[in-house]
């Protein structure tokens, strides 16, 4: 029996009840789900995603730990945090051993929409060859959301999201069924090429690159197009409303 | 000044308020679309689109003309209906100086959604080059309207769209700003190929083209894939609820 297999082109289109007895992918390339995965892999304990700036500072307040503040509105550095949205500020120095309490203005919103499935992994180009494999170990219905921006779809996502509903695919286990939007992404991504270079181009040509580009972040978008180079698997944790590596969660 | 162009991967998306002042074309090419303007191109005096079958009957008890019933439901003819939604059907034979009331599942719904713009152009492959000439000339924002299917998208109006959009954009007087659907819509488009057969065999691929091999009407994908074939545009008059081909209406 194929296991179903779809992609949200934005958060808009889930049904949370028909999460149930699913894993869901939370995809925000540009920068969330890249960044949550940077700041894992350089060894924060975990992330704590909040809605909003001030639920960050009660997050902090309330850590165990040491706790750094990151995020962005509009792009940048929130006033008052430690640390923007770039990939590329998360490193053993600045999250090393601590608590992440992170906000950013769509991803947070598309992974707290789908706390309902049995599972909740945050996915991105960086990760997707890892997140295939830990959503192909779980062996239930996949269902991929793009983040969007503002619930308007971002062709970054849908980049991402056909990159690991391809993958997916490709393991001969999975069917989209009648889901064209999965067979769109899948379009996206071969037009967009898999090499991270072709892939960096795509990135920039969408909403949220140009806006990377026009705020000076260009660099960014390199760090996020970087296919298959990380190990690291962020999983919600929706009863505590934390995201931890699948080491730890498993 | 570029002129604003956006897709709609579902009519869902469409602000009817913000249709004002614009021009839509109304997308569905696997068949609708196609068979209206074979329709047209075969001497049909003009198109009543009906939502219901029964509105069909309606309209042929009306007419002033002789008039031809056509449409499906589920792919296939409207029993006691005389034509389906073959583009195929549609000759100077069948329709020739007829006026044909038809119905279909999604595409009317589209076109009567758009009703408030400011002109509705009925698009797909076959008119491509002749509808965004039209598009064009009225030099106003165009929306691009994907009717799917049941609210769904489909992969081959998303695909048609992108073709309608690549060429515009290639006239260098339009510009999707932040409305990534226009640039995934072109994507889609770019992965299949602009050549007949590597269209057909992308259209095949999606919920639509699927369902049509699966009733015997593999024979409409190549039909709906002919590119530029066409220089009918159909244009839907709100005001007495008729299609009359673009020289009829000017």
């Amino acid at each position: 029996m194929p296991i179903p297999l779809r992609v949200h082109l934005t958060p808009d289109t889930i049904d949370p009840r028909a999460l149930a007895g699913c894993t869901a992918v939370v995809v925000d390339v540009l920068r969330a789900s890249t960044t949550i995965i940077a700041a894992l892999a350089a060894g924060a304990v975990h992330v704590v995603p909040c809605l909003e700036p001030e639920d960050a500072l009660l997050a902090r307040e309330a850590a165990a730990l040491p706790c750094v503040l990151g995020g962005e509105r509009r792009g940048v550095r929130i006033d008052g945090f430690d640390l923007g949205n770039s990939p590329r500020e998360y490193t053993p120095d600045s999250v090393g051993g601590r608590i992440l309490a992170f906000t950013t203005t769509n991803g947070t919103r598309a992974l707290l929409r789908c706390a309902p499935a049995t599972a909740v992994l945050v996915g991105c180009l960086t990760n997707r060859a890892a997140v295939c494999r830990a959503a192909h170990a779980r062996a239930r219905p996949v269902q991929i959301v793009c983040a969007g921006t503002d619930g308007a779809l971002c062709l970054d996502d849908v980049i991402a999201s056909g990159a690991i509903a391809s993958a997916l695919l490709a393991t001969g286990d999975f069917d989209p069924g009648d889901d064209d939007a999965t067979r769109l992404a899948i379009a996206a991504f071969n037009a967009a090429g898999p090499a991270p270079a072709a892939l960096a181009a795509a990135l920039r040509q969408g909403r949220g690159g140009r806006n990377l580009v026009a705020i000076g972040l260009a660099p960014d978008i390199d760090d996020c197009a970087a296919i298959d180079t990380s190990p690291i698997v962020p999983v919600f944790d929706a009863h505590d409303g934390v995201i931890r590596t699948g080491k730890d969660a498993a």
